[in-house]
C-alpha cells in the first residue's frame, strides 16, 4: 500500500467575509491562507480540495486526530438520543459516566486522588480557577511562574504567562506573580531550582511567600523546554517546604503528549493541583478540568462557577476517549514508540546542520536559531501541504505536534517533508549543504 | 389536545461518584438533586423517569430551548461529514457561514458595522477581550463598572463583577475598577448617571479616567433590574464626552431575551463593543463572540488568543439558529407576545401579594423580599417539576427564564406553579392568604 | 499706634540658580517670585527689602506665626546645650516631655486615649502609617477615602487622594482604595453618608469590606469643604458598622485651625486613628504623628519605621507651643473669635458679589467661580504684599490661612487687601461694580 | 592623653511615659534602654549621666558626629536672625545658598550635571520621587530592585524593599517591582547581572520593560553586601541598553561613608537619578533630595509635592557640612584612613574566629552567622557603653557605622571593646578561645 501524502493545491480561498468581519487579531489564518472544511484523523482538507497532513493538532487539542471514528460515533449517538446538551453544573447521565471513567481509567491505575472541577471549558479558565484554589487555601497571594511559561490569556492567567507581547495586551500592570528561572533557563551549570531555595528560604529576598508553585514540565509555548525530573522533585520539594500548592498546568503536555496520560508521570512528584484542557475531549470539544486533591477542596458551592461548565457533548467524547485509548497499555506503547522516531529523527537533522532539538515525547522541535529561518521553514512546509507551527519566545522553534495516532509511514513521509524544508531554508539562508 | 404537565418523580439519584469525585464547587446540583439524561424543548427527563419543566434555560444559554430539531440536524449532518470540529482560528466553511450569517441576519438590518473576535468560548473571555481591547485602544486602565453587574469569573471580568461572596474567591485584591451605581441604584429620585457625570467631571473625585463603561441593559444575575433607555442613553453620552468605551455585556440578555436580538436596541445607544455568549450558538454548545466598531479593532495577530476560539459545531448550529429564528419577524412577535403574557402574570401574582417584579422581555421576575422566602419558592416549585432560580444580592428575585420558543399554554402552566409556590411559601412565611 | 501694612518692593531676586540646579517641580516659587530670608510672627521679608502679609502660613503649618519667640528660644537653649538632634526612636528627655505634655495638655482634658506613633516627620508618612495599621488590624485591603480628599504623594497615601494631576503622578495604577462622595457632593438634597452605607449593607455592590475610612473634617486641598457633625457621626456609625477603622486626618485642620485642637472635636466622634503634622512642631519643623487607641497598636516592633522619627528638635518647639498656647482657653476664644471674625467678611464679601463661601473656623475662602479669577485675585495680592492661595478641583477658592495668632488689626487690614483685589479682579472679568 | 572611653552606669530609666503613650512599634529603645539627653561628637549621654560610644551613628545620620560646632553654631546663628524656618518649596536666602554649594563644592568637581528636587525630607519620600519620575519618563511601571534591598516604608518604596517583616506591614500585596539577585547572592560563581540580562533580553521571560533599575551599591540593611564595581557598571550598561533609567540609592551609603561623597564615585557608572537623605543636613535634621539629569527633569509643577520639603534649618546645616567637610580633600584623606583601619581590624578579628566580613569604606561588619549571636555581641557592647547594632536577613551582621570623624584613638578603643564582646559571645556559644 502505498503511503498517502498531502496534496496541496494552491488555490487561495475568497477570504472577503473574514477582511469585512473579522477582527484582525486572528493569526494562525495569516500564514495558512487556506479555508479548510473536512478533516479525519492526520488529515485536513480545504474548500479547492487540497489535502493537508496535520502536524499541528489543534496545539495539541487533537491527539487522537481529528474525528475519530469512535468519538464520532458515540457523539452522534448523544445527541441523536436528545442526550443533555448544556447542563450548566447539573448531574448528568454523561457526566457521571466521564468521572466514573475518569476515577477508574486513569486515577485508579496511577494511585491518584483528585477531585474534578469542571471549570468554564477553556485551558485559561482552570488555571485561573486553580491559582484562585491556591490563593484561597494558603492565604497568600503570590504565585511563583517560570520565565517562558504559557498559561492563558485572562488577566489571572496572563500574569503567568512570560510572553511579553500577550502580556503587553492586558492593558494593566500584571500583579501577584514573580517569574522565575525555568529549569535550563541560565544554561546547564546553574541549577535554578537551587536558586529559588536560595531565595525563598531568605526573608530579606523580596520575594514573598508563595501560594503556589505553577509549573509546566515541558513548555508547549515556551521553546519545548523540558524540565528533568530532578529539578521536577525540588521543585515539588521547595513547594512543600515553603507551604506553598504545586499546581501542574498539564493543558497541552497532557493526555499522553509526552509519552504518559499526565506528563509529571513517573518523574516522581504528585502535584496539589493539575489543570486539563485541550486533548480532554478527544475530539477538539471545548473542556478544562482542574483536579486537586481532596484535603484543599475548600471552595464555597458556586464561588467560582462558569455558564459552559456542563459541556456534555465533551463528556461523551472524553469518556469514550478515555476507554478507547487508556485502558490498556497499547496506546501508550505507540505513543513512545513514535516519540522515540520522532526524537531519532530530529536528532539526526539537527546533527547534520548544527542545530539543537528540544522536548520529549510526542512534543518535540528543532532550535533554527532564528524566528525567520524558523517562520521559512513552516511556509515551505505549507507549500507541500504540511501544517506546522514554531514555538519559543522569538518563534526559533520548529515544533512537531503531530497527532499521537498517526500511522508510522504516515509520519515518517511527513518528517521527510520537514527536513527537506530546513535543507532549503538553511540553503538559502547559510548556504549550507548537508555533509 | 391537554397541555403537558411536569412529572417529577421525587426519586433521588445516586450521588456517590459525585461526592467522591467532583469538587463542592458544585452548586445547582445541590438543590435539584437529580441526574438528567435526556431534554427536548423546555424539557428535562432525569435517570427515574421524571419530566421537568425548564423556566431556567441553562440561564438564559437555551433560548431556543434544548436540542432544536433543526439546529440538532444541522450539526448532526456536520459531524456526519467529518466537518472541522477543532479549527483554532483558521478559515473554515463553517466560521465564513457564521460570519455571512451574523453579516445578513443580525447585522446589516440593524445597521450595526461590527467585526466578530472569537475569543475562548465562554462569556468571561469575551469580557475579558473586551476590557484588554479597551484599556489598549484608550491607553487607559480603569473600567466603570456597576453595581449588582455580574461579568464572569476570570480575575479581570470578576473585578468587573459586583458580587462579594464571588470577588472573596479572587484571593488577591481586585483592581483597575470602579463600580458606579446602576440605575434607580438609590431609588427613583436620584438619577445615578447624573451622579457619574458629576464625579467624572470633577478632576479632583479621585475617579480616574475610564478606558470603559461596562453596562448589562437588564442584570440577569444582579436582580433583574432594567436600564431605561433614558438612563442608557446619558451612560453613552457620559462614556464618549469623557473618552471612554461603551461595553453592553450582552451574555445574558442578549440573543432575544429582551424581546431584540441585542438589549440595546431600541434605545438610542451603539455600543461601541459588545460582548455575546450563552445562546449565542443557540444548542448550548460554549461559544462567545466579541463584537466592536472597525476602528477600535486595533489588535496585534494573536495578542488575544485561546485554543477553543474555533469551536465549529457551535459555528454550525449558531448560523443554523439565526437562519431559522431571525430572517424575519415571527420569532420576535413571539418573544414578544410571552414578554407581555409574563409582564401581566407576574405584575398579577405581584399585586396580590404586594410585591414587586422587575426585569424586560422574557427576563422578569419578582422579589420575594427575602433570600430564604425565594429558596423556598423554588424548591417547592422543584418538587412540582418546575426548574427554576433565584437573583440578586440576596437572591431575593424568582427569576423566570423560560425558554423563548415556549408554547403559551405550557408557558401559562409553569406560571401557575410558580404562583401556587409563591403563595404557599408567603402562607408559611406570613399567614398571608390569597384575597 | 497704626497697623502695620505690608510693603512689597516688587523688585525679583535673582532666580539663575533655581533655574540651573532646582527641578522643575517647584510651584509656589512661581506665582510668588521672590526670595524670602527672615520672617516672625505673621511677616515675611524677602532680600530686597519687601514685606509680606502671610494668609497662606506654610499651609496650615505656621499656625502660631513664623519663629514664635517662646518657641525659638526653647530651640534655642536646646541646641546650645547640646541637646540630642536626631535620635531614631530612642528614648529622650525631650521625646519623653514631649509625650507627657501631650497627655496632660492634650490627651487628658478631652478624655482621649491614644498612643501616639512616630512616624517619619511627614504627613504623608504619617497616613501610611494610618492605613498600613488599618490593613494589618482588620485583614482588609480596601480604603475609603472622599472626593477631593487630599492625604499626601508616596504611592500609599497618593491612592487615598483625589486629585488627578497628582495621581497622575503615580506612573502606576492606584488601587486598593474606593473614592466615595464627601458631604454635599451631590448638593444639599442627597445625604452621600446614606448612599455610602446603602453601597457596603449590599453584598452585591462591588464595594469591597472596608479597612477604614479615611475623612478630613475639613477638606483643605480640596476646597475647603467642611463635614457636618450629623454626616460625620453618621460616617463614623457606617466604620463601626462595618467593620473599618475610622481615621481622621486631622493634618491640614488639626492643631486649632477649626476652633479646637482636633477638627473632630464637638462633632460627637472618636476617631480610631488620627494623623497630625503639619503645626504640630509648631514651628514649621518636620513632625508627624499619628495617634490610636491602645486596643488597636498591634505593630510589632519596627514593622514601621524611618530614619527622622526622631526629631528631637521638633519634640522641644512642640512640647514648647502646647504649653505655651493649650494650657489654658485664651488661645482657642481668640481663634474663635477671629474665625467669626473672618466669616462675617467673607460672607459680606461674597454677599456682595454673588459669591459663596466655604470652610470652618480659621480655614475659610471664596468660591470665586473658576480657577482663572480666583488666580488673578491672589496675583494681585501678592502684588500688593498678601500671600495668599487657592484651593479646590479647579484652583477656583481662595483662601484664607491666617496665622491663628493674627493680630486683629491686621487682620482686618489683610481682609481689606483681599476684598479690594476681588473687587478688582471681578470688575475686570464681568464688569461687576459693588451695590 | 586619656582615650577617652564610655561610662555606662547601668541605671534604667523610667519608661512608664513610654510604655503608656508610645506605640509598640519602637525598636532601638528595646535594645538600648536607656533615656539620652544630651550627644556631643561621638558621644551620647543619658539622663542618669552614663556615657555611650556611638558606633551606630543614626544609622549613618550623623556622619559628622552628633551636634558638630561648626553645623550648631550656623544654625543657632541663623535662628536667632529669625530666618526662614519653613518655606514650602519658596526661594529663600538659604536654600539659594545651598543650591550654589551643591554646585560648587559637590556636582562641579565631580563633572557631575543634576538638578535637586527637594522632596519630603525623609529618605522614603524621595525614594517615592525617583521612582514616579522614572515611571512618568518611560512611560513604564515595573522597577528592578534587588534581593535585600532596603529602600524605605511607605507603599511605592516599600514595594521596592526585600525585608519581608516591612513587606508584610503593607496590608496590601506589593506590586509592580520585582526584586532581582545582587551581586554576589548566588555566590562567587555567579554572575548576577548576567542572569538580569538574560531575563531582559528575551522577550518570554516574564520580566517587563523596566522603568527602573534601583541599586544601593552597598546594601546598609541588607548586610552590609557590597556592590563591584564590575557588577555596577554591567547594570549601569543593562539599565541603558533596556530603556531603563538607573537610580542609585545613596541614602545611607551617600555622604562620605564608603570614603567618596557619593557611593558611586570611582565605580565608572552616573546613574541618572540619585537619593540623599540620612547625612545630607549634617547635623542629623531630616532632610532629602532627589537628584537627576537635566533632560529628565520632567516633572509639571506641584506635580509631587509635600509641606516639609523647604525645611530651611536643614539647608542651613548642609550647606556648613558641605563647606566644612568637602571642600578640601582632607575629611576625605581620614574617612579613607579610617576606612583602612576598620577593615584590618574587622578582618583581623574575623580570621581569627573563622568569621567573614563584608562592606566598604567605613560601613563594614562582621557575619557571626546567626542573629541569635549577633544580637548577644550588640547587648554586650551596650552593656559596656557602646552603641552598635546589626544587619542582614537575619540580623546576623554586627555592623559599625561610627561617625566619620571619630578620633582614630578612640575608634580603636571602641574596636577593642568590639573585639572582646565577640570573643565572650563565641565562648559562651562554641566554646571558642581565641588561638
Amino acid at each position: 500500500m502505498t503511503t498517502p501524502l498531502p496534496q496541496p493545491t494552491g488555490q487561495m480561498p475568497d477570504t472577503s467575509i473574514y477582511e469585512r468581519r473579522e477582527s484582525a487579531v486572528r493569526s494562525y489564518a495569516r500564514s495558512m491562507p487556506r479555508q479548510f472544511n473536512r478533516a479525519e484523523g492526520v488529515w485536513m482538507h480545504d474548500n479547492k480540495g487540497g489535502r493537508y497532513l496535520d502536524f499541528l493538532s489543534g496545539c495539541s487539542t487533537l491527539n487522537y486526530g481529528h474525528n475519530h471514528p469512535v468519538l464520532k460515533q458515540a457523539l452522534l449517538d448523544y445527541i441523536a438520543a436528545d442526550g443533555i446538551t448544556h447542563g450548566l453544573d447539573l448531574h448528568t447521565d454523561a457526566k457521571a459516566e466521564f468521572l466514573r471513567t475518569l476515577e477508574d481509567v486513569i486515577l485508579k491505575p496511577r494511585g491518584l486522588d483528585y477531585r474534578a472541577m469542571f471549570t468554564g471549558p477553556t485551558g485559561t479558565n482552570a488555571v485561573e480557577a486553580a491559582i484562585k484554589l491556591a490563593r484561597k487555601v494558603t492565604g497568600r497571594e503570590l504565585v511563583i511562574a517560570f520565565t517562558n511559561g504559557f498559561h492563558g490569556m485572562t488577566l489571572g492567567a496572563l500574569a503567568c504567562t512570560g510572553n511579553a507581547a500577550k502580556r503587553g495586551g492586558a492593558g494593566v500592570p500584571l500583579s501577584h506573580v514573580a517569574h522565575e528561572p525555568y529549569d535550563g533557563y541560565y544554561g546547564p551549570d546553574v541549577d535554578t531550582a537551587d536558586l529559588l531555595e536560595r531565595r525563598l528560604s531568605d526573608p530579606s529576598s523580596g520575594l514573598d511567600a508563595p501560594a503556589a508553585i505553577l509549573v509546566e514540565t515541558v513548555q508547549g509555548e515556551g521553546g519545548l523546554n523540558a524540565a528533568s525530573p530532578e529539578w521536577l522533585r525540588k521543585i515539588a520539594t521547595i513547594a512543600k517546604r515553603h507551604g506553598a500548592l504545586l499546581i501542574v498546568d498539564d493543558i497541552q503536555a497532557g493526555c499522553g503528549r509526552t509519552g504518559h496520560f499526565f506528563s509529571f508521570e513517573g518523574m516522581g512528584v504528585t502535584p496539589d493541583i493539575v489543570t486539563l484542557a485541550k486533548s480532554l475531549s478527544g475530539m477538539g470539544l471545548p473542556f478544562a478540568l482542574t483536579l486537586f486533591r481532596p484535603e484543599i477542596d475548600q471552595w464555597a458551592p458556586g464561588e467560582h462557577n462558569g455558564t459552559f461548565r456542563g459541556n456534555n457533548h465533551a463528556f461523551v467524547t472524553a469518556t469514550a476517549a478515555l476507554r478507547h485509548f487508556w485502558s490498556d497499555g497499547q496506546f501508550l506503547a505507540d505513543i513512545r514508540r513514535r516519540g522515540t522516531m520522532l526524537e531519532r529523527r530530529l536528532d539526526a537533522i539537527a546533527g547534520q546542520y548544527g542545530l539543537t532539538t528540544r522536548g520529549r515525547g510526542m512534543m518535540r522541535g528543532i532550535d533554527m536559531g532564528s524566528g525567520e529561518i524558523a517562520a521559512s521553514v513552516t511556509a515551505a512546509c505549507f507549500e507541500r501541504g504540511l501544517i506546522i507551527e514554531t514555538s519559543g519566545a522569538h518563534d526559533e522553534i520548529v515544533k512537531v505536534l503531530a497527532p499521537l495516532v498517526i500511522d508510522d509511514a504516515v509520519f515518517s513521509a511527513g518528517l521527510d517533508i520537514l527536513e527537506e524544508c530546513i535543507r532549503a531554508a538553511l540553503t538559502v539562508t547559510y548556504g549550507v549543504a548537508a555533509e
